[in-house]
């Protein structure tokens, strides 16, 4: 056995009969939306190693849930561990990463939840082509930019993977001996040196309001 | 640039040291759950070309949705021109492509969702393989066999692919000169020969909520 059926292969008609046809269901995105209550997308925090975005994902996963709306963190440390965890070094492979962590999240938006992806990301082609895969589909997409100076977040360390990066232990490390390549229009960007972390949240979940993902929410229900 | 930052690499500590570690956030599977009202899982439905798996899949997210349950379809020639779109041929491919729809179907299941997964999926060690990343976190998996006989499957032949492998145009076909290895325990089997889809789809929601993905769902609403 040496090939897969041509049902599942790619469709490619230059190259072979298309044989990978869409199969588009009974139901629509709409369905799942009205089903939701809300419209959902991706909400894509990039940004340097220790710059904040696991806590602010963590954060506004807390906050949507507590105000009755649909989610789910797509952690690229978690993603790692998962569907990830064959990718492992070199150029190819951290751009991989970044693409299936873009479908997946483009597959929970078009599900109806707000997918909140985080993970470095550091190169804006890779992001840029994350943006033009939700756009062809129409679900909603907003990247923000999770800012902390490179000492800042170098003091955080909270991994202690600077530390290591800078005995030279760890090569291609974004921001010692690899770049970060800063979005030029995000749709948001959060300085984590200068604001709360609750502070951060509530801008972004302003934003995530204004771009319609969810309808506006209440103020945080008691505890 | 020939290293990805090693806090994205696999967490493999006999290689490396562990830098790729699980970020739990605030919020908990049962958080999502609550807020859904429902459990979710996986609903893996596997058969040959042609044996019902997408008319199926499609049926029952019409239904669970009407219902009110929030689900998500994961139908193999989908995934096929999006995430699974650099897979093409060869073994090792095949096996990938059930690998990833697994993991992704348990991300959709951990975020609280009924997910569908519709593809071929021929090989038991590799839905093996699937059940035991479900099993590992706890997440409900249900498997499926969409059981028509080849010569029924062929004699639809909805994409027209048996006329071409028996034509030697395709190779690897499975059924034809390929192996199908049906499930030895499924959950459920569905004879697509001998019932309607309709009849299908009933008996596999009951199942669903026999399993407990979803609470019991009341009739039909009127249209």
């Amino acid at each position: 056995m040496t090939m897969v059926p041509e049902d599942e292969r790619r469709d490619e008609p230059a190259r072979t009969p298309p044989t990978v046809v869409w199969h588009a269901g009974e139901s629509s995105r709409a369905d799942r939306q009205r089903l939701l209550g809300q419209r959902g997308g991706t909400v894509w925090l990039t940004g340097l190693s220790g710059s904040g975005k696991s806590t602010i994902a963590a954060r506004i996963e807390a906050r949507l849930l507590a105000a009755g709306r649909a989610c789910y963190r797509l952690d690229g440390d978690n993603l790692r561990l998962g569907i990830n965890a064959d990718l492992a070094f070199g150029a190819a492979d951290r751009r991989e990463n970044v693409r299936r962590t873009g479908e997946i999240a483009a597959l929970l938006a078009d599900a109806g939840l707000v997918a909140i992806a985080c993970l470095i990301s550091p190169y804006r082609e890779d992001r840029a082509r994350v943006r033009t895969a939700h756009e062809r589909t129409g679900v909603a997409f907003l990247e923000v930019h999770v800012d902390a100076p490179l000492a800042v977040a170098e003091s955080r360390d909270p991994k202690g993977l600077y530390a290591r990066a800078r005995r030279g232990e760890i090569r291609g490390f974004t921001g010692i001996d690899d770049p970060f390549e800063p979005p030029e229009r995000p749709d948001l960007r959060l300085e984590t040196a200068r604001r709360s972390i609750d502070a951060c949240a509530d801008a972004l979940l302003d934003t995530i309001v204004q771009h319609g993902l969810v309808p506006p929410m209440g103020p945080l229900p008691p505890e």
